[in-house]
């Protein structure tokens, strides 16, 4: 029987597919294309059916994701083939085309009901599953696995699932089980972000547009017209990947030139690259503390996953100290002799509470007790610091500025201390990729003995000079970190106002306390539903239980009127959740620093630095005014590929996109000549008022 | 004193600078542009100092990478300053403002006398370590450490190496000294591979061109006009990164797509995308080896470094199994109770020697022993199988051919049998980023425990364009994958005929056999300085010792001519270093397959996959004609963005690069209309010829 005739035979009872033309059907047999489109069919036939429909509409905009990239690999004629579905009469959920699917809705349903029992959320969630469990085809799963003599849901039989063996389908549906329940079972977002429309994405329907808040692309540094110039330069030039690993036709002078620019960046002897700093930091920290003899690792209780993960795979020692404890550190590193080999491992900007590392107390430390400093600044480079070299350069701002571009490390200093930085080109740079910087021979240790780094394709060319334009670009400009500063502030009062939660903090990070992962899920789906505002939720793990937030990210591209927005819908979904105001957490004793007698903490960035002082400061953007591209930052970046790419002195290349509100989709033009490069920041700001 | 100041003084005695302008050092002193530009100079000058040039020359265009990788990061004005140089007169090599250059520069004498002692190599190696021993900054170094009473070089002193405490910059020179001790230390090239005239490259003077006969991008696809066409649009659209994690913010329809397209592409539920496919092995197996209950990993011994830092992280027991031997794997497989957890990890083409894992063999002892089946299709997705999908879709060529693009797995075929696929979008399909491809719950498994996957930004969407635009194109077209075999088998015949000694398989890699370190660098030395070609050795611990070898890659896109050139060049460095011929393994008792018996291997290609048999078979090019680009292929990649990007139907894009020899380097028009994309492949070819 071939696909059409099997699909078209289980329709009439499918609830999913009843709606569904036979062209369409015939579309999903024989198409070739892409599978998602094919699936956003899939999932608009799904929102519509009568009893799955309300379970699925209330969480339609991830279920494009949830589908695409879990359920929606299996399609339509495969799996009815593979159970040899065609008598539609008995069908069972074993049987049932969509079960994934619906298994997916089922336990979409159960969150939403779980939450609503906790805080009579109405958001129809419970009406979903009721309907839901009417579902001739998903009653078992959607009434609980002890309430149907039903054969429970399963995957399909596997080939190694073989007689007396291991059930490698059990394990992993048990797995996932375990993250469903414990509510960490992560739904992705299908979200598009527009180069010419940020901060606004599509969702999976290209019509349906969204204001992104949690984005890492802090700056906007990925539409920023130098970085796509120079990217279109190089993909003319030497085409998209890179070929082969560093050490095997993979090595060119835009990696190199890339590597320079951070070790000037950050004032050190070398940097090295690699694919993302999740790998910079598991293979720095794994093959130092394998190979140094007998080394002690020490790490901050709120280090992120992959520095954990790079301690683990050392296999030494590890202590982890109190976040931000100098006193537990001291306690700790002065139990071992002075000649051991140790690393304290810590960051700067710590990224879902915004709390600062005391880097200056830690390099005195590690002075006086012997260990090497490893200081991640993934959530900082680009943001803090005269040259955005991070907080370690913040730090003796007067200093570091007054050295300009100059490569001599400045005594003393606290970015001169520390021994090895790590950071990231795929937050406010807007790339992607990671790297290291410190003394010449660590990091020629570092490039001789990782495998993570030795035996991996290196970053594409065009990838590579994007990310080297960024930085360049924000060596040479301030005023993106500091309109970013003032936003944050200004976002942080007006929550303040309102008495939303806060977690205080002295960074950029600001992350809304909502205290229950299930609520802190609803929160986050109904900001989506009914705003059209993404901000992720972040629970546990990533965060401790209790403490589950919304982590917003304001930057310098967010319109005055898209934070009024932001705020009236923040407060209305507090409201309509009943969620905890800071009030009702000081009643409660507070927590996460919320409701605990210190209400706000003194902003790293002082008014001097944002240009308060001397009225300096960039001005918030409005709707329609287009924002600034800063004329020295486009200079400096172009100047780093004259010789590779050939100067390019002209105006910005046309139909090369530039984040506005005011513009339309598609193509647009950049009407910035080198005369209106000139204009200085604030005369360009004005004129598009 | 001022930078200015110093250099000028120290210009005097230094040999790197001597012949240095005064306005070249005020250029180095005041320079705030990208540091390579600078490197190049001081290299140039560096060449031409009569002490060290002579060494330096010998691997100039090694050096410029070495120089800017590694001992470029120091510049000039930064070392003196930090060492108090304004003295010149006590110059010591700790005080030598060019020192580590100077000491990789007598480590590679070193390197090159050593070879030259063992087969009497006249490289002028002895000639400029003598000349190196003459010169007053570098004595020392270059007479070796015992030789002098001079201090012994040393880094310059850290600020973590305090009194009492661990030495860790000694830790790092003595790390660095092992690598050169067994000569596993690597310079990297410096290359560039040029989009508009593949495979030529330049190094790191742009004007210097070379052949690349050892990149990864086994067919060309990095230069793609759809790919590029795809990414250039890509990148207007959505801009460079994807500014967060899958699960915040970092994932987009072009995620979901690119994974759709890999499930397809090897007729699986789901698939997922990594960084990289080392981060895709390490994260798949340690997650599953350190989750399923007391687990077995089965390893094959010529596992990539990927597979076995998986396997070492995921903290369970490890048995090697004998490289593609069965009888060995089965008796170690039979020692464990069925119903213990047992991955077996293999490769189906083996990247170094290029053997073929027995997949189907190793799928029936899998499901004997139940045992999950992982299989590294890295060197083999793009290159085998009627739709590029790898080995395991070539062992059913018909049967995968009859069945198109259809989505249904063909049950009892390979592909199907194995459970869990890896491959790269790194290598045949000239991207970046990796995959896992197997059973829905699998891929959500590892979604959603493997820390590698869930804390790393996601790829760009431009990147991930370019990717899928490159599966779908090799997807619908199998001439890349022909011509390639052919051009394999015909510089395989031609060595053959001269003696020179492949290591025998079945596979498109490509093995010639050195058989000692020194001689393997000296070969790709000379291949590089007298022929520009650009083939790196490949040294211990990649393969074992006595193993050396040059791995040669040939692309479909390499001409008759410059296959020509390839072999003759190959023929006279074995003459001038007396490399062992076939011949000579053959009197020594033979090594690593070669002189042993079998001199050829059946490929993996039959005559008639190869369209010998019915005369459709693609022809090699020659000098001077354009490659064809397949419309079927450029068609396919094209309807994918339909719904994102919007519909293509006109001419490429003007102003996009096509990799031929007779175009000129700069801005080339690639000339294909739609009229001219309906002409059949061979017409091209031979319109162009």
């Amino acid at each position: 029987m071939d696909k059409l005739s099997t699909l078209s035979r289980f329709k009439a009872s499918c609830p999913f597919l009843g709606r569904t033309k036979t062209s369409t059907l015939r579309t999903l047999c024989t198409s070739t294309s892409p599978r998602f489109p094919t699936i956003s069919v899939l999932t608009e036939r799904a929102t519509k059916c009568p009893v799955m429909g309300p379970a699925l509409n209330v969480r339609s905009k991830e279920l494009v994701a949830g589908y695409a990239s879990v359920a929606g690999s299996s399609e339509v004629d495969q799996i009815h083939k593979e159970k040899g579905i065609n008598v539609p009469a008995n069908a069972t959920v074993e049987m049932c085309p969509h079960a994934s699917a619906a298994r997916a809705a089922a336990r979409m349903a159960d969150d939403l009901a779980a939450a609503a029992a906790q805080k009579k959320v109405d958001s129809g969630a419970s009406a979903a599953k009721a309907a839901a469990a009417g579902c001739p085809f998903h009653k078992s799963v959607a009434a609980g696995a002890t309430a149907s003599t039903a054969p429970k849901p399963s995957a399909p039989p596997h080939k190694a699932s073989v007689p007396g063996g291991f059930d490698y389908d059990r394990f992993y549906v048990n797995e996932l089980d375990k993250k469903h329940k414990d509510k960490s079972y992560r739904y992705f977002n299908n979200i598009n972000r527009l180069a010419n429309k940020f901060p606004v994405a599509h969702t999976g329907d290209v019509k349906d547009e969204v204001q992104v808040w949690c984005s890492n692309d802090y700056l906007g540094m990925g539409n920023n017209p130098v970085v796509l110039e120079t990217m279109h330069r190089t993909l003319d030039k030497y085409g998209h990947g890179a070929g082969g690993t560093r050490n095997i036709a993979g090595n060119g002078a835009l990696h190199l030139g890339l590597e320079q620019e951070l070790a000037a960046l950050h004032r050190k002897e070398a940097a090295l690259v690699f694919s993302s700093c999740y790998v910079a930091n598991d293979a720095t920290l794994s093959t130092l503390g394998s190979k140094l003899p007998g080394c002690i690792l020490f790490s901050d209780k709120m280090n992120h996953a992959s520095m954990i993960q790079g301690m683990r795979h050392s296999g030494a020692k590890k202590v982890i100290f109190n976040h931000n404890d100098l006193e537990d550190l001291e306690n700790k590193l002065k139990m071992y002799p002075k000649e051991t080999p140790k690393i304290i491992a810590f960051e700067s900007v710590y990224s879902m509470c915004g709390s600062i590392g005391p880097i200056k107390e830690i390099c005195d430390l590690a002075e006086k007790y012997g260990a090497l400093t490893f200081l991640d600044e993934v959530h900082a480079v680009g943001l803090y610091g005269p040259h955005g070299a991070g907080v370690a350069e913040h730090l003796d701002w007067d200093a570091q500025k007054a050295a300009g571009n100059s490569l001599d490390p400045i005594p003393g200093s606290v970015m001169d201390r520390v021994d090895i930085i790590t950071g990231t080109l795929g937050k406010a740079y807007g790339a992607v990729g990671g790297y290291i910087a410190g003394s010449m021979d660590f990091v020629d240790t570092i490039r001789s003995y990782a495998p993570g780094f030795i035996f991996t394709t290196s970053l594409p060319p065009a990838t590579v000079s994007g990310a080297q334009a960024s930085v360049a670009y924000q060596r040479a400009y301030t005023g993106d970190r500091q309109l970013k500063q003032v936003n944050v502030r200004e976002v942080k009062k007006r929550f303040a106002e309102l008495d939303i939660p806060v977690i205080p903090g002295p960074s950029h990070i600001l992350p809304v306390l909502v205290g229950d992962a299930a609520l802190a899920k609803a929160a986050s789906d109904k900001l989506l539903t009914d705003h059209d505002i993404y901000v992720q939720s972040i629970n546990y793990p990533t965060v401790a239980v209790g403490e589950e937030r919304l982590r917003i990210t304001v930057t310098p591209r967010h319109t005055l009127e898209q934070m009024d927005k932001l705020v009236r819908a923040v407060d209305q979904v507090f409201t309509e959740l009943e969620i905890n105001r800071i009030s009702d957490w000081k009643v409660a004793g507070g927590r996460a620093g919320v409701g605990m007698g210190v209400d706000s903490v003194e902003p790293i960035w002082t008014d001097d630095q944002l240009g308060i002082t001397n009225g300096t400061t960039p001005r918030t953007l409005r709707n329609g005014q287009r924002f600034a591209v800063d004329p020295q930052g486009v200079a400096a970046a172009r100047d780093r590929f004259n010789v590779l790419l050939g100067p390019m002195t002209g105006t910005l290349q046309a139909n090369r996109p530039v984040g506005a509100l005011e513009l339309k989709t598609g193509a647009a033009t950049l009407p910035l000549s080198n005369e209106e490069l000139k204009v200085p920041l604030p005369a360009l700001v004005a004129a598009a008022a």
